[in-house]
């Protein structure tokens, strides 16, 4: 993913650690509640692989805001109303939803999150930016939905669906994260083509379903 | 934890690391439950912790079920109904409740697989043990239950009912790992000993709670 700036908009360091570590965490409990009520114990053990990365990024960041001298929990709070808010909007209907819900959201976000940490120097910034980078596990999401797919192929039409609705979400709540100027369309010119680059890496990922996104 | 031979009664190898891992997805699931229903930020992030633990232990368990050449999801299919329905029964009426049964049957079952693999030879056994000795992070679910208790006396008198019923059912799903020979009473008479250990741990782990087993 191309290097695009958004450093004037980037909140304080703090601010990105904090919702970056609430949103893996809100991350591992989508990703609980569909190791929960997978219909496989193979799908069952692949997705608590993937929960357990969510879980890995999601104690790196604390372990970065702890560094710090903060407290992960007085610093997470602010954000928390607003990201609860969102686990509940993307909470899917089904399993299949909510495995594209994990895909979806979780992709479009790290990439977010490693795009607006371009913005920051420094070795926390740089450490957390790889936390990022770190595999996701999307794969296994992949297969998954993609055997669902494959069995019943109405599921496509109403997972594409889905994943449209996702990204608007997902898009609301990275703008939330952004810090706005006095000149808000100056700022707006600015945003345009990070998230056109966003939107992009989300096309690629629904074609890896065989969706239109 | 004292060593009593339960060597005759043991599984075969495969079986005990399968049910083991797959009782460690279910605390996971369990665990997965409390933080996404947990009341503040800071229980949350103490939860995902303990939650992390609990699937690092079923990981370290899986890659032994794989280094030995099987396949997790098959070995672990034919234990997969009855661990459901444990989870099911042990499955408490509030967020106490339930963090009560994180504590008291990870708590107990990990001391029991302990127990039950001194019974191999070997060094997958020796791992295998490692991993249930390593920490579960109950000192933060003590925490918590305590924190609740002191907040609402009455909580305590609930929690230590709901400790009794649990203690029931884990020690059910214990035996029913245990493979009984031709001579039952032989059998009872080895096993007395096990759980009478077993139990005098979970009057500890109530002890912690200060609540009577």
């Amino acid at each position: 993913m191309e290097r695009v700036d958004l450093h004037e908009l980037s909140p304080k360091l703090p601010a990105y650690l904090a919702q970056a570590a609430y949103l893996q965490l809100t991350f591992f409990e989508t990703l609980g509640h569909v190791v929960a009520s997978a219909p496989t114990t193979e799908a069952k053990i692949a997705l608590a692989r993937v929960a357990d990365r969510a879980l890995d990024k999601h104690e790196a960041l604390v372990a970065e805001i702890v560094r710090r001298g903060d407290d992960p929990a007085q610093a997470m709070e602010p954000f928390r109303a607003g990201i609860d808010e969102f686990q509940r909007v993307t909470r899917g209907n089904d399993w299949y939803e909510n495995l594209v819900t994990c895909y979806v959201t979780a992709g479009f976000l790290d990439d977010f999150f490693v795009l607006l940490g371009a913005g920051y120097t420094g070795e926390a910034a740089t450490r957390s930016v790889a936390v990022f980078r770190r595999p996701s596990g999307s794969e296994d999401l992949v297969a998954l939905i993609q055997a669902g797919i494959d069995a019943n192929p109405r599921l496509g039409s109403r997972l594409a669906m889905w994943g449209r609705r996702l990204v608007g979400d997902t898009m609301l709540v990275a703008r939330s994260a952004l810090v706005f100027g006095a000149n808000h369309d100056t700022d707006e010119a600015r945003i345009e083509p990070v998230f056109t680059e966003l939107i992009a890496a989300h096309t690629r990922r629904m074609d890896a379903l065989g969706l239109t996104a």
